[in-house]
């Protein structure tokens, strides 16, 4: 194959250095399972200790974060974009021995794009052949679930999920608990996520493990309502903008900033290199949306599109590696009518362009008529459905109607086809709905998807904020997650305006952080509340460097803190510059503790009844302006 | 008096030129009422027509928003800072024939103030007389609610609150159920909002007008959960940084964006000459901590406070003007001992100064002692009390403790004792409190403060997003305000980590008028789904200066649009750069409203009956690429 052009190099190589840095103060472990080639990878961020009155010092343990992030973040790895990432489930998949290696792709596409030297500069330098089931096997996460078999993957994604920061909790906890016995700091005793109870949630099909055997880079992970509440962010060129080294750029700074998979998006030249290129280099599951390349085949002429034509790109693109396909299977010709009364009819691209081909030849969807040959597709290479909600609300005013509910149902019964295949499925949901029409929506997916994982975008609560739909659709996707969705699809501060940038997504994946985060807290998932109790004792310590280094974005903290108080010597300061000295309240709070320490104070009302003038003396004997701490 | 330097009048008038200007499309209209004085202020915002298929045009009506932004956006009107905007409540005052003018300020701090010569170059020019209420007289709202009267105030607010909204709506949705005959636009008959049904409420203590009879500048508002939810931003020097120009014109900022209310918060240096700036040039409420102050006499040495010098206090800032005070009155002695064991312990800087003179004097709080006292104040000039949460919840660990409860209870009973001197009460709320937690708070204090409105920090649904405490609390902002909170009090993305500066002040209105807007929606608020409406519908046509205009922030929308297709021509083009000309659902879900409507679509299942080959046949004859609405 013909030589990478130097330029796309350095400037790939370029952008990934810049994701390519540890957080601050953070070191990357790896946590092994039963097995050596089970490594787990975590952020553990080490904190400083607290002075003591006496001169001693109190240790702070080290706090454990769930790492999307990669070998990125870790100085040890060697980064080669043009490599690819370590194999690391390459054992696991071949030692299954239900799976064959092709001698060359089977997508009829695949081959002549492989053969069309125009494309040559831009092709991924390693391509492999592809892996596919045996004649009559079924290689799904589901089908081995349901026959009791723990996977590695499984295994992995228990460690990943729980057992550490379990660990880390009881340590968190022990330390708070001998500071401030009697105190209950807001956690639930933690249950412990094991590798059999990952296992039978995939088998009921309360949980997905988005994990194609052709994509052997992954770090698995699973999206199901009792496990962490997950996030996507999207990625892809259009016929607008932008291009392949931007697309792997924005990958790896999403998951530097906690994005949980990644769906490519591209509509616009050389949407299979570009996948290829992000699929090599992603440890987060891949997802797509394939009736968007078949419509690129058709020059984008969606009455164009053919069953063959689809089929084709599936295979394609199970053959590169991609996790989870969004299908649009339930947009069926009795609910097209439904949304022309609508404010803003139909605003899912998918459901568009199939409503479209629906309309132009009047016949049903196809999706919808072949979805038992799709089925045979997925469970051939692990891919995951995500049936597509390819009628969702575009406006609060078209929030649960007719047309969103029916195509809800439709979902529900696809599930369970797909089920019947063993075909791993999650749903996907709205769109715009304001807050008291949030829980309608959750209540019904579950009943009428047989709680499969519902993944949701937003949803908007409000549409009049243009430039800020990050944030009205931040308050509904922290709902909607504590209500029970499994994974927020997240929205940047462009939605319906333009293009987003590396900044926008940064800001999108970080206000979809805090939406999963509030809502694990709100859940009581196990150890959740860990990085808030030690962020909280840091600040109220003036451990200003921790307080940063635990944040989501500690980039940003320090830069804040930094413009209002730039010397270094106030990163220590007893104070902030909200309030200035006097006002602080955490100083005079930690007076007022010291003080109820060491008079007992508890037992105030004792004290009181003996008439306590003399304590009072004593306290400004001591001089209120005198912090001991330090 | 003494010339206000050069310098300062240029930066002031520099800094207003930002502000007065009004937003792009938008006309300041004033609604009269039932006489001439009563001119209650407006936005409308005008619209573009939809083009029509047949040549012709549908017009769409203007848009009327509620306006806190004062005469600054008002093209027509004379702003000079130096003179303070128009008295419109001098009238209504006077003629209630209950309040007489003195002859010089009652606090010997004001005094003292007006009559050094080191202050003269930063006083305000036109200072007046203070008025109070004549000996035995009561004059705040509550007391004329009570006593059946409708004040010109009560009425200003039905106005304001409802009647044009109600208005507008209906004529939207006239338009739009014409355009969709059958079709509900989600927002329920519109419930009017009379001047008895203000009256009830501020007679019942539900609601609040924070209205003192020296802020005659004043364009009244109200706080209630059965109004728009209002929000509140801060301003305030403070000892370590900051001047009175930056914070005059951070009010001017804020209440351009959306501000109901503002609080000053100046802990700094000159908070007299400060504040007599912002009150006369304020038509929105001021609210204030009196103790901040007050501390600032003692040289910040809490033990140092007495009741003499805040009476003073309170006494000074009711004869300037100041609408409400924040009274830590519920910081009791016993509730102290309850916050050492706490995470983070008092961080309201209140409640923290409180605790700090109740254990230097092992007295109990003599804001609590003497609370009756302070009735009699507040109730000679209406000021409103803002019942505080000095031991409010600091981190999610904390959150609905028994010292935060405590305090609530005590909070309920003070409310008792205020409302029996007809002085009118709203309740301040947590802190750091996670989801699942929120309406706990709701609930109790609804119960416990006997249906008096709540007033809410937040509350922050996580701790471990520094940089971003917009969000976290944004979220929780949205569900506290739909569950019944009055009034949010914003949270900037520097909150806890340094001051806000103007892009975060507008950062941080911006998305709690997203939160307090959905919650309008949520709980049904009349009319607040026009705008909503209006804006989906022109998304949906590719109105895109409208979509910019209808927003919050149409300066934002139309930057970032502007960022991915920056030519003039896109703004009317039918497509948009995330998708694409191909790839644009709207566009062809406009296609499909067309189709439907010309085919009666509507009848469906029996056109599948009758088989409709030939239909399809039409439709490609058609032809899909041609959109004919334009």
């Amino acid at each position: 194959m013909s030589a990478i052009p130097d330029e796309f190099l350095q400037k790939t190589a370029k952008i990934n250095d810049a994701s390519v840095q540890p957080l601050p103060n953070s070191t990357k472990i790896y946590v092994q399972g039963s097995r050596e080639d089970i490594q787990v990878p975590m952020r553990e961020v080490s904190l400083a200790d607290t002075p003591l009155e006496d001169g001693g010092f109190e240790k702070n343990p080290p706090v454990t974060i769930y790492d999307t992030s990669g070998p990125y973040s870790d100085p040890q790895a060697q980064i080669d974009i043009r490599q690819g990432l370590t194999e690391i489930r390459h054992n696991w998949i071949k030692e299954r021995d239900d799976t064959e290696l092709l001698a060359e792709f089977s997508s009829k596409y695949a081959v002549k794009s492989a053969a069309d030297p125009k494309l040559a500069h831009l092709r991924f330098k390693h391509i492999r052949t592809p892996r596919r089931a045996k004649a009559g096997k079924n290689v799904t996460q589901m089908h081995y679930a349901r026959k009791g078999i723990i996977t590695p993957e499984m295994e992995y994604i228990a460690i990943r999920e729980n057992m550490r920061l379990a660990h880390a909790h009881e340590r968190a906890l022990d330390t708070l608990t001998q500071q401030h016995p009697g105190h209950s700091f807001g956690a639930s005793v933690p249950k412990q996520i094991t590798p059999e109870f990952v296992r039978d949630e995939v088998a009921r099909g309360r949980a997905i493990i988005p994990a194609n055997i052709n994509h052997t880079e992954l770090e698995p992970m699973i999206i199901g309502r009792n496990f962490m509440v997950k996030i996507n962010g999207n990625l892809g060129n259009s016929a607008v903008t932008s291009s392949i080294e931007e697309e792997v750029d924005k990958m790896t700074w999403g998951i530097r900033w906690g994005s949980d998979t990644i769906m490519d998006l591209s509509t616009g030249k050389n949407i299979h290199e570009t996948r290829e290129w992000i699929v090599r280099n992603s440890p987060v599951p891949i997802g797509t949306v394939p009736i968007y390349q078949a419509l690129e085949k058709v020059n984008g002429k969606a009455e164009d599109l053919t069953w063959e034509i689809f089929r084709d790109t599936l295979i394609e693109q199970a053959e590169q590696g991609v996790d989870y396909f969004t299908i649009h299977a339930g947009v069926l010709l009795r609910y097209i009518p439904l949304t022309a009364k609508r404010v803003t009819g139909i605003v899912s691209r998918g459901g568009s362009i199939l409503a479209k081909w629906c309309l132009a030849h009047h016949k049903e969807n196809f999706l919808y008529t072949h979805f038992e040959d799709i089925c045979e597709i997925m469970k051939a290479y692990d891919v995951s459905f995500s049936l597509g909600d390819g009628l969702r609300p575009g406006s609060v005013a078209d929030a649960n109607d007719e047309a969103q509910f029916g195509e809800l149902e439709t979902l529900g019964e696809l599930t369970k086809i797909a089920w019947k295949h063993d075909v791993q499925t999650i749903i996907e949901g709205p769109g715009h709905v304001p807050m008291h029409m949030i829980k309608e929506n959750m209540d019904k997916q579950l009943e009428v998807c047989q709680e499969a994982p519902f993944y949701t975008l937003g949803p908007l609560t409000t549409d009049i904020a243009p430039g800020y739909d990050h944030i009205t659709s931040g308050i509904g996707a922290a709902m909607i997650a504590w209500y029970g969705t499994a994974m927020l699809c997240y929205v940047t501060p462009k939605e319906h305006l333009g293009l987003p940038d590396r900044d926008d997504v940064k800001e999108g994946i970080i206000t979809y952080k805090i939406a999963a985060h509030a809502a694990d807290l709100a859940k009581g998932h196990p150890g959740a509340q860990i990085r808030d109790n030690a962020l909280s004792k840091a600040r109220f310590e003036f451990r200003w460097e921790d307080q940063f280094n635990l944040g989501l974005d500690p980039d940003r903290a320090r830069e804040y803190h930094d413009k209002t108080l730039p010397k270094d010597a106030h990163k220590s300061a007893h104070f902030c510059s909200m309030c200035g000295p006097n006002f602080c309240s955490m100083k005079i709070s930690q007076d007022v503790r010291q003080y109820a320490e060491s008079h007992k104070m508890d037992d105030i009302n004792i004290a009181l009844e003996k008439g306590m003038e003399e304590k009072a003396i004593e306290f400004k004997k001591q001089g209120a302006e005198i912090y001991k701490r330090v």
